[in-house]
């Protein structure tokens, strides 16, 4: 039985049933377990060594949060990250991990900053964490992000996108050609329909699906190893199209 | 210069300062950490095929939260727990984190169980998780865990102990001589003076301390590696009395 790849309503589906007064968990929970598989993955593949400054681009939703619990894992890992967040999401828990970033000495870009300020973080950077667009994206992509896209995707860097490559079809995928094309995706609780034919490392995290519901949903998981945070998915097997 | 351990005063001062709204943590986040870094710990020394079934034993405060969580965590890694939480906080943070454990399938010993029911946990278990005490306890140990310590002790079983060893003075350590001896220990955020002089393996949870905040308390941290939660402390040199 091979993994399930979810359509944007049964992530969204599981999503709710993990935060519910069932699932039981809070958002800060889901969050920083998220947000710590996202570090992990980038610290896997990308050493502080050489890729030491990492550009943590956050959009305004829940995937930004797990960008901004990612961006403090990684100053605890020894990167130097700096955060991309221009639409900050409103909800009090962004601005609690965005303070926790500042206790780190973590720089941000002012979101009042045009995106000059996005090139010139591009051009002192290592790597990118893409947290921009999550299971919910609906496109088109609107500004800032229309010209953030393809600025991140010009400057050549290695890319590390969370869940669903930003600007990617949650379920289409990068059909219509506009999104990233990452070097490293890490998919959260289970892959979704639009990244079946992405062919870079891919990673699974969010190892906190209670069993029950890992069968309710016929996710099919693959074990993770010892006591890691993430387990890394066999690639995609581009002979066959699905 | 070598680690700072801490007096009571200072953890809790620590502990404040984390989530106050300079901090900005919430008990949810540093509760997660913290009792991830726990199970990483009992998994570290004790393999699941060997020691698969962990008694995690949860006192009614924040250290018996951060043993819910240690108990969902090692679910996820493979390991069969069960819980003992004799006297389960009323604060809401625990009920969500008991039914988490539920959805699980990981089985609590009803609370109005009597000691009988502890010693026959004990009796088909592997490995003890003491969650029962932390850096707030103040004796002396009252029922039922008057009656629990001497039965964890007389098991036999390794223990692994959060934080202080349930019993012992946060700062004068076993002095009365009623605690747990526990084979391993995992201090959070950083070691109680109680423990100084502590010969078995020791290991340090907690990586979320800002370094502002390290310095400000002077803790001299050790490095964590890699993307570990947890770093493993020299031993307690025991020809020195300190």
């Amino acid at each position: 039985m091979s993994i399930r790849y979810l359509t944007a309503r049964a992530a969204q589906q599981i999503d709710e049933e993990l935060m519910s007064s069932a699932g039981a968990f809070s958002l800060d929970q889901l969050m920083e377990l998220a947000g710590l598989a996202c570090a992990q993955t980038l610290a896997k593949v990308y050493g502080k060594e050489k890729y030491g400054r990492v550009l943590v681009c956050c959009g305004p939703g829940n995937q930004g949060g797990d960008g901004l619990v990612a961006a403090r894992h990684l100053g605890m890992f020894g990167y130097q990250p700096t955060i991309y967040m221009p639409k900050p999401g409103s909800k009090d828990i962004y601005q609690r991990l965005q303070k926790q970033c500042d206790n780190m000495k973590i720089s941000t870009i002012p979101s009042s900053a045009s995106v000059d300020a996005l090139r010139e973080a591009l051009s002192s950077s290592d790597v990118v964490l893409d947290a921009i667009f999550g299971f919910s994206f609906k496109g088109p992509v609107r500004a800032p992000f229309d010209s953030a896209l393809p600025l991140i995707s010009s400057s050549g860097l290695p890319i590390v996108s969370v869940d669903i490559p930003s600007g990617w079809d949650v379920e289409k995928g990068n059909a219509e050609g506009v999104g990233l094309n990452p070097d490293v995706l890490v998919s959260l609780t289970a892959p979704k329909e639009g990244v079946r034919s992405f062919t870079g490392k891919h990673f699974l995290g969010g190892r906190f699906v209670p069993k029950a519901l890992e069968e309710k949903f016929e996710l099919n998981l693959p074990d993770y190893p010892g006591f890691d945070q993430i387990v890394e998915l066999p690639r995609a097997d581009t002979s066959q199209k699905l």
